[in-house]
């Protein structure tokens, strides 16, 4: 732990032409090797929120290259902005600036950032360059991989956007001093679905390691970072546009959307709705008989050692859940599809559980 | 000319696996045979706009099948209806469906409905099929082939869109009957395009049969547009996302699209703005060397032929060409880029026109 370049990693994600790396460490932003790479012209457009604005505009400023055209847009922070009429805002900045098509935008910030910019980038003048330089650790495990980009609809989460991979994505794991506790637990709901559905040795490295990551420990963050990143592409390349497999990545998702939806987005995290929905989906996969109490219980210990809820919201009833997952992307015509465990570490798509027994387990799972 | 069947044509668009065939011929909108295989599940929304919707609309839905669950949106007719608010409309009637990620839309019309129907397929839960039935000739040689999608910014045409490639694409060329022929005329622009950019065996055909055409016979209609498809078809699937030979397709649209814009969006016919265009590249290939005067006389007796102008507008000075042409997304950080002709049936893509001799093209060109 003396040698801080001991904390830096790279990935490479694997999708043909579309290939990209993701860098990971200590120190990144502001040195100028980092950003210079990915550029594909000299007109740059940052995007970012108010929240992240102040910490680390100027710094991500200095690792852009001399003579580089700069423009900047600071849009509020919240899942409230991910609109189209805040992508319209940042089309409005790009012509206004005349950026043309080898111009590059660079999202930095949150999720909400991430996917706005993302695609910005992929329908300003039918596609662009972008890199992500994600700072909440959510966005480092989720966004850096995948290419989905998007916002949100009055009628639905995430219902208008493309897919749309980035140049780079930069994580610089300083960025997470200044994030929430609220928000490094909801981040880590993610690390640990990465251990639930696909690597059962990581998530037993994450039990001993909670504590190390919750105190922001370098080397610990860069591993749980890219190894996260490393299950997410190992799923996205077999799966780049969603048609089967790379549905394992909604583990606690569909009753965790449920929970976002219905307290109205924003006023629980994403990541402990996922936390929330994971432990359902595992309570669920019990009672279909494939995990054991003893497994159940370990899913809601790591979900309780990050600092994520284990209970839904109080004024939830079964048929809120149920409206809600109807609408759910994965349903194909009529039909419920959840992710559930086989095993921990062994996540399935599963489209025949009973209603009933799903219905019992809405009326039972804890609510506060 | 007796058996109305040997109109029917058909070319595949290879684009590995985003093929799709594209079937020309008299009687295809109606008949269920057409359109059945294309659909990606029993959701289908048929967007089209005020003007098609009487003469066609009722006839396209008696070939959906039985048991489709069918929803039609029909927009205002026009240029001006190409925006990001229509094409939000379309995504909240889709919302309003409960439309999923399996549905299929259907755009009905010219090339405005194309466009906006395809951005609106490409973006609506991060992409779903779109059938292509276009309606005008412009549409049925132009938007058929290359997946080009989007909508106008007040800042500039096509500035936001995605490359989008249909599951198949209808011509019925019945549909003409009905099109004004002031349309037809802007349609036989493009036509006589690809002539002048890629085959001069073409362009002599058109020459010869340019009053059949006008005239709407079906055989060379359907000719004219299997030629045309399968001209730019090579274009693009050699430049699939527009980096070099695809811009070989704006023979004359520089000029033209400063034309359209400084007119206002809809003044002038796309078509007819492409037609003058293409005589003002002609002019300056000349102006250049590469043509002969005989061949640009041959090049302004075709256009002229197609019942297309000649002239441009008597209000645009020089400064009004050069200032929109700047913005030009062709154009690669400050170089004018222009497609020119070395010879008729051979353009090229030129970055080196010495200012000089376009602002002397641009003061002697002929207004009216």
């Amino acid at each position: 732990m003396s040698e801080p370049r001991a904390s830096r990693r790279s990935l490479q994600v694997a999708l043909g032409e579309r290939s990209y790396p993701i860098h990971i460490g200590t120190g990144l932003l502001g040195d100028p090797a980092w950003l210079a790479p990915y550029l594909a012209g000299r007109q740059v457009m940052v995007v970012t929120n108010e929240t992240v604005a102040p910490h680390y505009l100027a710094r991500l400023k200095q690792g852009l290259p001399g003579d580089a055209e700069v423009r900047e847009l600071v849009l509020p922070d919240g899942e409230a902005t991910k609109t189209l009429a805040s992508v319209g805002r940042i089309w409005d900045a790009l012509l206004e600036a005349g950026f043309n098509r080898r111009c590059t935008l660079i999202a930095l910030g949150g999720g909400v950032i991430g996917d706005m910019v993302g695609f910005a980038a992929a329908c300003y003048q039918r596609g662009v360059a972008f890199i992500q330089v994600p700072t909440t650790l959510l966005s480092q495990v989720d966004s850096s991989v995948g290419g989905k980009t998007g916002v949100n609809h009055p009628l639905g989460k995430n219902m208008i956007g493309a897919f749309w991979q980035p140049r780079a994505v930069l994580i610089d794991t300083d960025t997470l001093q200044t994030l929430p506790a609220k928000e490094l637990s909801a981040g880590l709901a993610e690390v640990i679905k990465y251990g639930l559905i696909r690597d059962a040795e990581f998530l037993a490295w994450l039990e001993s390691e909670m504590a190390a990551l919750r105190a922001l420990e370098p080397q610990a963050l860069a591993w749980a970072i890219e190894r996260s990143c490393q299950l997410k592409a190992e799923v996205v390349a077999a799966d780049e546009t969603e048609q089967g497999v790379r549905a394992l990545l909604n583990l606690g998702h569909t009753f965790g959307h449920a929970i976002e939806a219905h307290q109205g987005y924003g006023k629980w995290l994403h990541g402990e709705a996922v936390g929330t929905g994971m432990l359902m989906a595992a309570e669920l996969s019990q009672r279909l008989g494939w995990l054991s109490r003893a497994d159940v219980e370990r899913t809601a210990a790591i979900i309780a050692a990050a600092g994520l809820p284990l209970t839904a919201p109080a004024d939830m009833g079964v048929e809120d859940f149920l409206a809600r997952m109807r609408l759910d992307k994965k349903n194909v015509d009529a039909r419920l599809r959840l992710v559930l465990l086989e095993a921990l570490g062994r996540a399935v798509i599963h489209d025949e559980t009973p209603p009933p027994l799903l219905e019992a387990l809405l009326v039972a799972f804890p609510r506060r």
